[in-house]
């Protein structure tokens, strides 16, 4: 499938000079092979491959560094590749180039339990760092639906289930190491909680998408697993039910660690995949973290909220067994929605609202929706105001992602007119170029260009990515 | 008294067109007269004023674009000036130009209960803006020692003592409106929560001190009132068992809303000044908010850690005005400070380290401070890992000024080693531009400096702070 955006970006010629020097550098460790380049020419979004010249699978950043440097003589493009899992595109080659494929840089670099920081190397991924952090205590609670890397996470300002409690990648990336399109490595940041030392370096590069630097060593916070946790989930009558509970959960401020809102059709296919015989309707799921006492506390005051919005008794998920089976269940669900239609793939929209437009919000969607032939399961981290539809189409079918696209389009332009964002956690790649212009207006997006422009002029860094830029 | 580093910075010419331009549109807004001038050339660090060459008083966004653009004329200097409390000599105008005083812009634009958001002017003060919030239940956690103005907040990336549990500016600022160098008024943000949507233009204007642009407009986070709230103080032996007492607190994950340590001398000060009768040793002041037994919770687990740590059991400020004058009491300490010494103005340190390294860099700097002649009171925002030392010196002598700078070079030299930053919420101003270069490396000051450079090419905006900059 061909992506709708216009692709006003060129592929740019790749230098034998360039393949030449990398093979005597890295020498098995770069590939031309056509599969090679077809994995790291793909994501998970539902658009055909766009191909890399090379991919170099590095393992330091000093080798980052020379690859960096290398591209640079020849103005040849870059695209640092984690684990493949994004979604608007992030991660198609639209210019040609080199994929560095940082895979094999996934050492935990230094566990500092008694700050609560850990560094890592990029490639590690998040299920990886929380078994490494295992004995210490401690864990890592951002998590994507995918087992995405850390520096993926990092380059689309990730977040997930925990981020109502513990914040998103913005709030968690403590400084990071960088390799810039001019040859150089720099630090931002330090290992203190807090710094008022200059520009804000980390978090410029915190979801820059691959388009000011390639990130290769990521520091992040930690915390410490809670004395006690609780999980159940809670049945409504209607969507609109389910997030007014939320809503005012939310507002009488009770730290509730995970609320997510599952819709009727997400549940069928997230009962099929994992096994589950949820309740068939819009349904609740969350989780209290805090002493015994505290987590008791949260979930009466919670049971009480949600009766009072027609919402069943909680069913408690107690044993840590069954938490994982929960959790693992709604981490699959774009997977599990994806087997509601054979053979299909998703466009996901990925708004975010301020709270009180959330019911809203939700609502004027579901009603959108009934109109679509399209099978169009909402899931959400509703207690930050964000939520998914995942758009089921039939690739070979062009009649649907356009209409997949203008439902996607009515979603992002209600969600701007009720204050919210475009992408609350997806980023924008490829596929929401045209609604970063509409949220934050051509002057915002010059600022970003001249920033850009500052730091790549060029136009080496994953480019044709997030705004059109042109060197 | 001169400020010690280096001025390469000459002031500028200040056109005769450019002052008729502005008094035609702003008439008796606009002030050269000397006291008005010295009232803006100064801030609460210890160095001489360095006048503006004229004072507007804007009272818009709009107003504020007309200034900027009129001085973008003449290649005059702009510095956006608050309640003039900042440290570090970010006001002071040592290349002259035209001083915007947003005192007359402090309205309060949208108070959003539902979603826990407010948007200000940025002449409102942080103690203005919880009058305003009274009403709601809702209220604004970031609480320097003086009643800054929420746009200086902002602008140097500001905390205080609750910043351990509700975060600093960098986290609750949601969005801004923004002046630009170039004369457009941009919007960073929406109201959403969180969002993956582009470059971050939020937090890179959070902490830029005036350098990037004019900030006009603020939306922040707000938090609903805890149903319960407790403070107490505790007595420790020494240092080194206060540090320790809070080390253990925020590893095991005890979300205390305030911790603050005050060293012997500190507490004399505050004691004198706020007529109290805290015991003169090492203390730490605490504050619990959540539900009632959620709050007698951790101030049991806080009590076993401090007892198990020497300190004495728990003094109790039960009643909302016992607390309010505890608090108060801790917000006034610098000033309090500036009187153990008659006369006296404060060099003030502001090193944050990593928590694990907290105990061993606050009595590495006891020690030092023993060898100096100067009264040297420690307060710190422990919890952070962050402390400052007001170091009490008598302005006609140079020798003094030269004794607190090169403890305070020793203390930064020390948290640098330690993994630390130069300032954990003070900003750079004047005053840390070296240090940030020892902090960040030459390397990563060039990410800055071009970023400097594609905004601001010109160096209009509060030219000569943060870092060495030519246009």
């Amino acid at each position: 499938m061909n992506h709708p955006a216009e692709q006003n970006a060129l592929r740019r010629p790749f230098p034998s000079a360039l393949l030449d020097s990398l093979k005597a550098q890295f020498a098995d460790r770069v590939s031309t092979a056509q599969a090679v380049r077809e994995h790291h020419g793909r994501d998970e979004s539902p658009f055909d491959p766009q191909l890399p010249d090379a991919v170099v699978f590095a393992r330091s950043t000093e080798e980052v560094q020379a690859i960096v440097r290398l591209c640079a003589e020849h103005d040849t493009p870059i695209i640092p590749y984690g684990n493949g899992s994004s979604l608007e595109g992030h991660l198609l080659a639209v210019q040609g180039g080199v994929s560095i494929d940082l895979s094999e840089m996934k050492d935990v670099i230094a566990i500092n339990a008694e700050d609560l920081t850990v560094t890592v190397q990029p490639g590690i991924s998040r299920k990886q760092l929380n078994e490494a952090l295992k004995d210490t205590g401690l864990f890592f609670p951002i998590d994507p639906g995918a087992d995405a890397s850390i520096g993926g996470m990092t380059a689309t300002r990730a977040s997930g289930t925990n981020a109502v409690r513990y914040g998103t990648m913005r709030e968690n990336v403590l400084g990071l190491t960088v390799a810039t399109a001019d040859g150089r490595v720099i630090k931002t940041g330090t290992r203190a909680r807090k710094s008022s030392a200059g520009y804000d370096l980390t978090r410029l590069f915190v979801g820059s998408e691959g388009t000011l630097g390639v990130i290769t060593e990521i520091t992040v916070r930690l915390y410490p697993q809670p004395e006690a946790i609780s999980a159940a989930v809670c049945a409504f009558p209607s969507m609109g039910d389910a997030v007014r509970a939320v809503i005012e959960t939310i507002q009488m401020g009770v730290p509730i660690a995970r609320v997510e809102f599952v819709d009727k059709l997400a549940v069928r296919a997230i009962n099929k995949h994992s096994n589950l015989t949820l309740r068939e309707s819009p349904m609740l799921f969350f989780e209290f973290h805090g002493t015994e006492s505290g987590v008791k506390e949260q979930a009466e005051t919670v049971q009480e909220i949600t009766s009072e919005n027609h919402g069943t008794d909680f069913e408690w998920a107690t044993r840590p067994e069954d938490r994982s089976r929960l959790w693992n269940a709604r981490h699959s669900a774009y997977f599990a929605m994806l087997q509601l239609k054979p053979g299909c793939r998703a466009v996901t929209t990925d708004v975010c609202v301020p709270i009180s437009r959330l019911a809203e919000c939700v609502m004027e969607t579901e009603q959108d929706l009934l109109k679509s032939s399209l099978p169009c399961p909402i899931v959400g981290h509703v207690g930050d105001g964000n939520f998914h539809v995942a758009m089921l189409l039939d690739p070979a079918k062009p009649e649907e992602l356009e209409e997949a696209e203008s439902i996607n389009h009515r979603i992002v332009s209600r969600a701007l007119k009720m204050g919210g964002t475009c992408t609350g956690e997806h980023g924008v790649g490829l596929h929401k170029m045209r609604f970063l212009v509409e949220e934050h207006g051509e002057d915002a997006i010059g600022v970003m260009r001249a920033i850009k422009h500052a730091l790549d002029p060029r136009n080496m860094m994953n480019p044709g990515k997030i705004f059109a830029f042109e060197a």
